[in-house]
């Protein structure tokens, strides 16, 4: 057994379960970590429980945090459309701050364990409009997160993995398929009905669809109908 | 009137009521935000919205985050006393990335609101115990900032002020002095009482009731007995 302990960023969806089981593989005890947020699919927090659950890992923790305070996002702000195609440019999507807001919230709870890893599912291929998926944002966070902390200053590096920041959807599939990950227990759907079915054709579902195609792996997807 | 909008971090103690003072002095419009995070001191939220009340804000918004959870500082975390007396080192107050936590927050209301300008009232003099209290973290913090929200990605710079940064506390209450702050409806205390009455021996009363004699300002602090 390992004692090194890493806290991964689980929402429930096929990249972060994919990157909680990579995360097993190189060793690490693993500490989830889901946010209620005031997202529209609240299924996706079952999903997490469910993903967390199903890959052994040592404490799941939900954080409420109200992000619908601030609006600005079609996930958390039900004034704005949910689009069904991919546009140009940041999408409505994108939620003002919140992997910054997530991986702030990760850096606290690493700092408690004692942890000097965190896992995220951030992916600059699929998401290339999202500002807070690129590498160079990942890179100031990590420099920043070690002036914040007392275990920077004490000279222990803490680490922002991004296992997934260059892989396509297909390979993300392929990788998780490797090691054994459910993906029929995820969800990434953007408008699932209140039974966590996926609608399969918001942008999200679209961009899985096509990676279980391309990677040549069954579709486990439950889809609405 | 100006049109430039800033988001100040208000705590309810003397050195954030300092900067909104300062901010308010710059022209900007101010977008106070607070933080209810299980903060034992709860009379520090009263005095958050008395201050940003009298120094006239735009909005006062306390946001709901449970630090509590994470625990590992004896400000929230019941288990830890605070202590009375200053010692070495990162002190046990230090609450696990709060200003990081804080400052995500803080970046997620300016890009919904269109500000590009964030007042926190860090000061690396009176407590540079803090890893999160120093200018390279902030440094940091702002590049971060501006790679990950949209308004970075556009073109427009996102600042963080610390206008406290380099003062001593005497230094900052002859400014807010200066700018018509009312000390007395500001609560700084570790140990406040059930009145919000300051206990005037914790660090936190000892660096600030010095501040008063330093400056040669009547110190009008309410406290216990």
């Amino acid at each position: 057994m390992s004692n090194k302990k890493a806290v991964v960023l689980v929402s429930g969806g096929l990249d972060s379960a994919t990157i909680l089981a990579m995360a097993r593989e190189q060793g690490f005890d693993c500490y989830a970590l889901s946010f209620d947020y005031g997202q529209r699919h609240r299924c996706e927090l079952e999903a997490s429980a469910e993903v967390a659950k199903t890959l052994g890992v040592l404490e799941h923790r939900i954080l409420q945090l109200d992000l619908r305070q601030f609006g600005g996002s079609a996930l958390t702000d039900d004034t704005i459309d949910v689009p069904q195609s991919l546009g140009d440019g940041i999408p409505v999507t994108y939620v003002p701050a919140r992997n910054t807001i997530f991986l702030s919230m990760a850096m606290a709870w690493a700092e408690v364990l004692g942890a000097l890893d965190i896992f995220v599912g951030v992916n600059a291929v699929d998401y290339s409009g999202y500002p807070d998926c690129r590498q160079e944002y990942i890179e100031a966070f990590e420099k920043m997160a070690n002036l914040a902390t007392k275990s920077g200053v004490e000279g222990n590096h803490l680490s922002i993995h991004t296992p997934l920041i260059d892989l396509t959807k297909a390979d993300i599939i392929r990788q998780g398929t490797r090691l054994g990950v459910d993906y029929g227990k995820t969800l990434s759907c953007y408008n699932p009905d209140e039974r966590g079915l996926a609608c399969g054709v918001c942008d999200s579902c679209r961009l899985r669809a096509a990676g279980f195609v391309t990677a040549g792996v069954a579709d486990p997807t439950h889809y609405q109908g």
